[in-house]
């Protein structure tokens, strides 16, 4: 099925206690776009680049199936560019610099076959952009996702409810489904979202996992334990393109099939950390993935007796 | 099998954000054996009180199969008395008050059939202490577990480190296994920790759940969701008693039956934060706590297709 993505497509600097990468490829869309090509080459990614961004990187999305005729390149214009810096313990970081450059003018046009994509993942933009996607939508859709952060909860709360409330699946951090819901419990936090629109929640926690709520139903997927986080920068959207990428796949909501979908996002976001940028997400393989998929099934199995 | 459990049986005084419990019945050993004595009825306690604790619990915990020939009643001396306040988010806690009181010369003499139970849980105590019980064991025993904390690593490293080398389980938690192998990724804190002698090692992480590790083995149990803690008091403990208790029931010390006890350990803990001190755990059934550990293998279990 098809894959609809729609997000900044951007430039990083990063800094971490293991080193320093200058201007990457990095954004959203760029994260959940190649972590979905693992599982569906039929992608349209709708964003915008400057004339700086490297055709290379465009012909390689291209080539992992991924629809460019809504990338809008402005000629003369510069890229989103975002700088941080994390701390020792990889889980907090500053934002030391954020141009918004092109994004400033970002009006998102669908191309005609984007309207019609079975499933839609919004990554995290302002509430009134995700807005216009999803009024160009040709209401076709089988799942629409949704990513946004506290930011937009600070300035922008109503429209934001307003958008969350016509989509199927909201992933946000543990942090803003307190602040959006106003309850500090995750369980009574997800009765409350529940209850703005979305049929799934899921609720990132980061180095500890991610909980996806449906109705009274309750999947957690741990992080893979592993021996060392490079770079965290794209984890959460490398972990949303898997999960799209899967669902798209497999064209199947029920809870079961979302079970696996949150356990190939784990998956790939547990490769996206292992490097800078998506040095690791571009060199993949299938057995690579599938291996990953088996250590999260011996990481989390047991039988009663 | 046979279960020895070795801590303080004391009082508290506890004030969380819901309210506020004075001199209720708390201690390492207490929450530990009475975990555990949902799953075996041959438990050998080694403690020492006051000749203030009361009776009708002590009656209590023989009634729940636990002998009390180990546990020491200094006349004229007071039980041991620890008070807290939990912070808003039950995370954190400051510590009020800390009396010592008869734990200040708690030189425990194991009763002759304490030496020889095949399963043994040393709760948190001085290095020395736990040293002394190991001492006084006949070398029968299948499996060792000792819990700790960042206190004795601050002010007795080596001590610590020795008795670690003697034991077969470690049970700390995140911070205490960076601050114990000086590794910062929890994979790597494991394999030094194993090192240093025990085979298997459990790190805690209160609401974010618990690993296990064997050789390159890991789980990960999450804590069970919940809409409301409502005192973390004991949880620790109670989870160590589950899993230990589990362990002597089913006198299986493989690494898949270790998952199952680190489940059984979780559902008792998930049970013990409902509630003040002992209140929830003093009156569990069996059909409840299966009940509970059905609700883990739902939130946890997935098939790869």
């Amino acid at each position: 099925m098809s894959l609809l993505t729609v997000g900044t497509v951007a430039f990083d600097t990063i800094e971490t206690p293991f080193g320093r990468a200058e201007r990457v490829i990095g954004g959203a869309c760029t994260y959940i776009s190649w972590s979905a090509s693992y599982f569906t080459n039929d992608i349209h990614l709708v964003s915008i680049v400057g004339d700086d961004f490297p055709d290379s990187e465009l012909k390689r999305l291209v080539e992992r199936g991924v629809n460019l005729e809504g990338l809008k390149i402005i000629q003369g214009g510069k890229s989103f560019f975002w700088e941080g810096r994390y701390h020792n313990n990889m889980n907090s970081r500053d934002t030391l610099v954020t141009d918004l450059n092109v994004l400033a003018d970002f009006d998102p046009i669908l191309p005609e076959k984007a309207k019609s994509c079975k499933y839609v993942m919004l990554g995290n933009l302002t509430p009134a952009i995700q807005r216009s996607v999803l009024d160009q939508l040709d209401g076709t859709q089988k799942l629409i996702a949704l990513d946004t952060m506290n930011f937009w909860m600070d300035i922008a709360m109503d429209e934001l409810k307003e958008v969350i409330s016509r989509i199927d699946l909201l992933t946000i951090n543990d942090e803003e489904a307190r602040q959006l819901s106003g309850e500090h419990s995750l369980v009574n936090a997800a009765k409350v979202i529940h209850q703005m629109g979305p049929e799934y929640l899921v609720i990132k926690k980061g180095e500890h996992g991610a909980l996806l709520f449906c109705d009274e139903d309750i999947f957690y997927a741990p992080a893979l334990p592993l021996a060392q986080v490079f770079d965290p920068t794209g984890a959460g959207d490398t972990f949303a393109g898997g999960l799209m990428g899967y669902l798209a796949k497999t064209d199947d909501t029920s809870m079961e099939n979302m079970k696996r979908a949150i356990i190939a996002g784990s998956a790939m976001a547990s490769y996206c950390v292992e490097d800078f940028s998506l040095n690791r997400l571009q060199n993949l393989s299938m057995p690579e993935i599938n291996g990953r998929l088996e250590r999260f099934k011996k990481l989390m199995h047991f039988d009663l007796i």
